[in-house]
């Protein structure tokens, strides 16, 4: 009996442990700090009040409960013990013969750290119910204020980074402010609302063809988004954000910046990339320790361009399966070769109606590359209920143009004492 | 143009608002602190892991956009001044000639607010996600733990205070407990879990009929719960509860025994009834200021009987709806006499195919009267959005035992160096 831990819930852990699942040979062990599973691609939706937290996440426990080989642990993984086979977590430690790492990233500030509080990244739950509460509160506070600078100042909304999630939060918050808001706040003159995107590079969604950035842009110069290219963030405080001489008044920043990968990668005597992944072989092994495995965001895995697979959906998953199956195949004494990640192609949406999607070389663009953004999204939704559910949730906010989820609800659980 | 300020968005603002919307005349604003309305008989549903927060919430400006006499202030209300006819909140003032209040009514610890922290009231959403995440996070630490003492402490939940929402609360942990947790935490023996559900008085539901109450308590048992009547909480902490003598370990206590009305009451001069509500005439204004009135759970109207009716729904959306045909009757030189309560009947459920139901002499009890309770929940939820995918998911939850929202979120943003 081999015993396995897999240290992540995500879409590497998640798909490792699936095939892994009821496997005989096999005593399988997911840890993982938070009780969900999380469909990341869809978090914004939860930032811009789409969709609830419940829509998008399941708990790890219900994913795996009808794999009987599977045990699932809610512990906070502290430290790798690579020479002992050891995990090391807040409540308890775990032995292992292979051990798959797959913890992901989280925003990385360039060195500034200090910056998180006035501009949080999109890659948690709280994360992302933070976000939406401070983009509702603006509009709340911007309506409230008499004096005008405050005004523009609760007006004026600065995404940091163009990537896919930088785009899509832009997107929507032009979206909301032309087609939801206007109604609503009496008082309030949403035109005023000023949506900035501000890209260090030379184009947004670098990652896509330029003419499809291009494309992009102009969907969301529709949207009213003011995008700013090779412009780099130089200070963020509460009142403002600063592009070298440049400030510009606002109290929500967003940050979608970077990212690196997850702290556990540091207790391991490897040397990481400068984004602090770990840099894996072919079998998505370490050189010095071929029992562990890392997949996902937290992987350095070399692609054919010779460059690092980007931290996608699409390659955890690729990465998660192939993983076990690598395991399943070297138990009976087989071997199925190294890893080959399959581009399937990959997609960004910029608003309703309107997406960019490349496939080899299809490209899409507007209504059909939304139409398909939509079908995958729900598609590849963890379990029955969600799928369904966003589904039918997506399709009353199209038809509708209300945002069902806009509710601020507080920081955090407030006392008898705060509350009333 | 008459001004009527309406202070909070619950049953009773939100029906005085409605019906006052686009009538010639009036110029409304209603104030709340928070931007949403909540149907806070279903909230129990969102502790329990059964609906999202936005399944039983929305936006008081959604509600009211299509009223273009009503302004939508999310401010928080500090003081009223009766004698100019000011409402002064946190960020302005604001004039009336007519003012409705009714801000509800939150938990009362009587004397003991200190067990608060320990013991949460569900009257919040945030309340509500606390609850969730306490009891959800005592089944992860029970399964973690080796300790017997320590299982037995997480694997017990005490509710104290056996009216319907503590009846609730204990028949849905009871019901997880046996039908939805057993499957998922395969380390866990989860017929060690107790659920104590204690009542210092006489009987359960004490406001529906014995019969009645007799049958809900012998559901609560077959699903579980040890009922405990004629027994007063003397301690609470963060290790236990005490009744008297007795010494029950646990760590997980929900209070859902009593509440006081709103504190804005007090910056009133009258004298207000123990329980914080503030005593008016049978057109629910105020003897020294015929101008204000007072609604919902805020007010003390004496019923029929001579009692004060109920902090119920029914009342607060009653007397939301009569303010504002009193109002229009006065503007056009009519009367339409005092507020006269319909009862339409109450209920209660204590899990799936179980409630009872009292309306006049018919009784219902069991499958029918939780088919009764289901309809006539969905019924009133505000907006067909909410209704159609409350009755979605309720219908999937019943079908499959699924809890969808079952998710444990941090209790509050977490920076940065907190995080990973």
């Amino acid at each position: 009996m081999k015993k396995v831990v897999i240290i992540g819930g995500g879409f590497a852990g998640i798909n490792a442990a699936r095939n892994l699942g009821n496997k005989e040979g096999f005593d399988v062990t997911l840890i993982d700090r938070r009780n969900h599973h999380l469909f990341q691609p869809l978090l914004y939706q939860v930032a811009m009040a789409g969709l609830s937290p419940a829509d998008i996440a399941a708990p790890i426990r219900t994913i795996l409960k009808k794999y009987k080989n599977i045990k699932v642990v809610m512990d906070y993984a502290k430290k790798i013990d690579p020479e002992d086979k050891k995990v090391i977590c807040k409540a308890g430690e775990y032995d292992f013969d292979l051990l798959i790492m797959a913890c992901g990233a989280r925003h990385s500030y360039f060195g500034h750290n200090e910056w998180e509080k006035y501009a949080p990244g999109l890659k948690t739950i709280n994360q992302a119910t933070e976000i939406r509460r401070r983009v509702f509160m603006a509009f709340e506070k911007a309506e409230k204020t008499e004096n005008d600078l405050e005004m523009s100042k609760h007006l004026t909304f600065v995404i940091v980074g163009a990537g896919p999630t930088g785009v899509e939060l832009a997107g929507a918050i032009g979206e909301m402010n032309r087609y939801t808001l206007g109604d609503e706040f009496s008082q309030l003159d949403v035109s005023k609302t000023r949506v900035l995107l501000i890209e260090a590079g030379p184009r947004i969604l670098a990652a896509f063809d330029e003419d499809q950035s291009q494309r992009a842009q102009s969907d969301l110069v529709k949207l009213g988004v003011d995008v700013r290219l090779g412009q780099a963030v130089t200070h963020i405080d509460d009142q403002c954000v600063k592009l070298g001489d440049e400030t510009i008044q606002t109290s929500t920043v967003l940050w979608a910046a970077g990212v690196e990968a997850s702290r556990l990668g540091k207790s391991l005597p490897v040397e990481l990339d400068r984004a602090g992944r770990v840099p894996i072989e072919e079998d998505l092994s370490m050189k010095q320790f071929p029992y562990i495995f890392v997949a996902g965001d937290q992987a350095n895995f070399t692609g054919k361009d010779g460059r690092p697979l980007p931290g996608m959906a699409p390659v955890a998953m690729q990465q998660g399966r192939y993983l076990a199956k690598l395991l399943v195949a070297r138990e009976k004494g087989k071997d199925i070769g190294g890893f080959k990640y399959v581009d399937k192609g990959k997609m960004a949406t910029i608003g309703r109606s309107s997406a960019i999607a490349q496939a080899g070389k299809i490209k899409l663009e507007g209504f059909i590359a939304w139409l398909a953004w939509l079908f995958i999204h729900i598609l590849y939704l963890s379990g029955f209920k969600n799928r369904f559910f966003v589904f039918v949730q997506w399709t009353w906010s199209y038809l509708s143009f209300h945002r069902g989820a806009r509710l601020i609800i507080g920081k955090k659980w407030r006392f008898y004492s705060d509350d009333d």
